[in-house]
Parts: C-alpha cells; structure tokens; sequence
C-alpha cells in the first residue's frame, strides 16, 4: 500500500496537518481495513467534463478492491477508461477543544483510495461484489430477502477499484497546546466526543401486522455504528 | 441557486436515483441552508495533477458564501487560479431496509457546492470567515479561547466559495417496494436510524485541576450532531 497526496485537514490549523502525534499517516494495511469496516459511506470523486465531482456512494470491499455502484462512476469510465477517481471515507469521532481557536480539530479515521476503477461485468464476479457491498450495508439481509434478479443484475454497474493504494489518516486524544504558553491562560480544553448508535427498526408504514423484526436487525439496534478498530 | 450534475448514489438501486417519491433534489435555498446547518465535516473534491482528490474538511458559512482552510485547495488554487473545485456535505440519517437488495439504500442529507474558490486574503474579511468556520464547529469557543493572532493568520490560507451554484439531495422514510410484488414476500422492511448525540467532555489528560468545563461546552452533551431540519 503506497501513500499519496496531502492530509486531510481536519484540523483548524494548518499545523497540526503535518504528523504531531495525535494525527498519523499509516501506510498499514490493517488501519485501512479497519477504516473501511467501521464506515459505511464514501465519498467519491472524479472528473466529469473538467471539473471535480464529489458523489456520496455506499461501498463494500474484501481484501484486494472496494466495490462501488458504477453508475455515475461508469459514465466517465466509459468517456476514459484510464481515468482516476479518488474515494474517501471519513469517519469523525469527535471535536477537539484547544485553548486557541488555531488548535481547534476534528478527531477522525479516514481512508483514501486512488486509482482506475475496472467495471465487474463477469456475471458471478458482479454478484460477489454486489454481495460484498450490501452484506457491509446490512449484514444479514443477503440471505433474508430477495436476491438480485436476472434483470436487477442487468440495472446495476459495478466498479472495483484496487486497495493497492491507499492512505489513511487517523486523529484522536486532546488537543496539542497542552505544552505551549496557550496552556497558562487556564482554560477548559479536550475533547467532545461523538456517539453514533443504531436505532429501534421502524416498520414500514405498509407493512402488513405479525411480521417480526429479524434477529439480525433487531441485534443491531444500539450498537455503534461506527466501531472503533 | 442552480442545480448540476448527477444525484448521490446513496441507494443500492440505480432506480431511486432518479426523483421517487422519498429520495428528492432540491433547488430550495433553505434545504441547502439546512443541511449546511446540520454537518460539520465537508469532502472537497480538486484535481491534482490531473487526477481527483477528496479530502474531509471542516467548513463554516454565511448567506453567500462557504469557508474551508485552503491549505491544500489553495496549492492548486495557485496552479491555476480558474479551477473548479467541488465540495459534498453528507449526513448518513439511517439504512433503508428493502425486501430485495435491489432496494436498499441510505437515508441521507446531502449538498454539494461546486465552484471556482476564492483566497479570502483581506484581513477583516478572513477574520470573519475563520470566526465563521470556527463558531460552526464549535460553537462559543470564538469568544472563549484566544482568537489567531496575527502569527496565526498569516499560517492560516481561507477559501470562500460562493453557494450560487448548489444543490441538495434528500432521502427519508421507508423503502420503495411497500408496492412492489416483493410486498407479498412476507419479509420485514423498514429504516434503521442512525442517532448520533455529542458525549460528555473529555479533560485533556494535562488539564490543571479545578477548570471547569464551560457552560456552552457542557450544554452541547447529549444534544443531536446532526439536527434534523
């Protein structure tokens, strides 16, 4: 896995882009995958006519690729298929509160993944894929509902864009001024953390009555949506 | 404000891309207000080098326009001072559990800004917009800790980007199929809400004792991150 490119910055301050030691560059391919378990949207960048487009998009991945829905990805692959797109997934856990507004940060994990997609069209490779990103949205429900149809199949594009490389950016604890003069003014300072928890299923208005909320989803109410590695 | 480009792909099917009923654009500047609001952590979308970068960031805003920390834009900015950038403004409201895995998808608030970005370089202009950027993220601290100083105004590069060209995409609700022949499935479907509350403070571990946590600092526990509108 190489690195590329810039911090992301999170951080109020310019400063704090440039590895202090609360906020880490990894080039370690389980930090990535950890990154990649606990999100579940990804941002999506590309270029469509000359000029950057950042598309919200739900993914899945294994230990190779991460797995998009192609639609609008596909359009400007077909317009160039060496063109790169970036994918960025983040993941804020928190404010960081320092004794100046300059050492304001977010605590956050987040990965990036550049490269070429490839559309998936041998049909069991697409179903995989297709199985990979809902089982990471709704673990559970590829066996509990109905699976992609012949037709479903042919309405979805996929792409796999390789995990070969990739950054990841991690940011947490208090904040950096605890040491500098800023500490002297005796101010409250650390951090507001955030806490992203699954909720009670809500049914369906149209549901019919005497249909059960499924173990694997009632099992998912309260915990945290975002889990930390 | 004008409306561009194509709809996050935030759902598993290509289908409720394209204007249901529960998954809506909008060309209404209070929805963009609203969402701009609700989050915190912006994906700026630039090309470097020729290829797409995203990068989470943090961002304030007033009527006209929105505030990011340029340090990275601002590079690229320099490169060629007519550059778009793109920036997407993603809040996750929930799963969207179908009877097929066709239709699932994510309850989501969405913005997206797009635009040639400016360098805030007047030194009023750029005080107010980090006072902008810094009271979003936090709010109170501004008049709490010490503001920059003119050492950090000069470390600090600011990008205002004008909201005239935005637009806003929305789902909520239950799954698209309550009509579908999967209805007779007999299968539970429904939303799983994400709830995501601001925690209790965290001391920085160096924090003199007998600082007490500020009241708007305090008040901010248990409250929503990302209210609803």
């Amino acid at each position: 896995m190489s690195e590329k490119g810039t911090s992301p910055p999170l951080s109020a301050s310019p400063r704090t882009q440039h590895g202090r030691l609360r906020e880490q560059g990894s080039a370690d391919r389980a930090d990535l995958m950890a990154v990649l378990r606990a999100g579940f949207v990804a941002h999506l960048g590309l270029v469509a006519d000359g000029t950057p487009m950042v598309i919200p998009t739900s993914y899945g991945f294994d230990d190779h690729d991460l797995y998009l829905h192609g639609s609008v990805a596909s359009r400007s692959l077909r317009a160039d298929p060496d063109a790169e797109i970036c994918v960025t997934i983040t993941i804020a856990d928190g404010l960081v509160l320092a004794r100046s507004v300059f050492e304001h940060a977010v605590n956050y994990r987040s990965a990036m993944v550049y490269g070429v997609p490839r559309l998936v069209t041998d049909p069991p490779a697409k179903r995989a894929g297709l199985r990979l990103l809902a089982e990471h949205l709704a673990p559970g429900q590829w066996d509990y509902v109905r699976q992609p149809s012949r037709k479903d199949m042919a309405a979805t594009t996929l792409l796999a864009l390789s995990l070969d490389e990739a950054s990841v950016k991690l940011r947490s604890g208090g904040p950096d001024d605890g040491d500098s003069p800023d500490a002297e003014l005796g101010l409250w300072a650390g951090e507001l953390p955030i806490r992203s928890v699954w909720g009670d299923p809500v049914p369906d208005p149209v549901l019919p009555p005497g249909i059960e909320v499924p173990a694997h989803i009632r099992a998912r109410s309260g915990t945290e949506v975002y889990p930390p590695a």
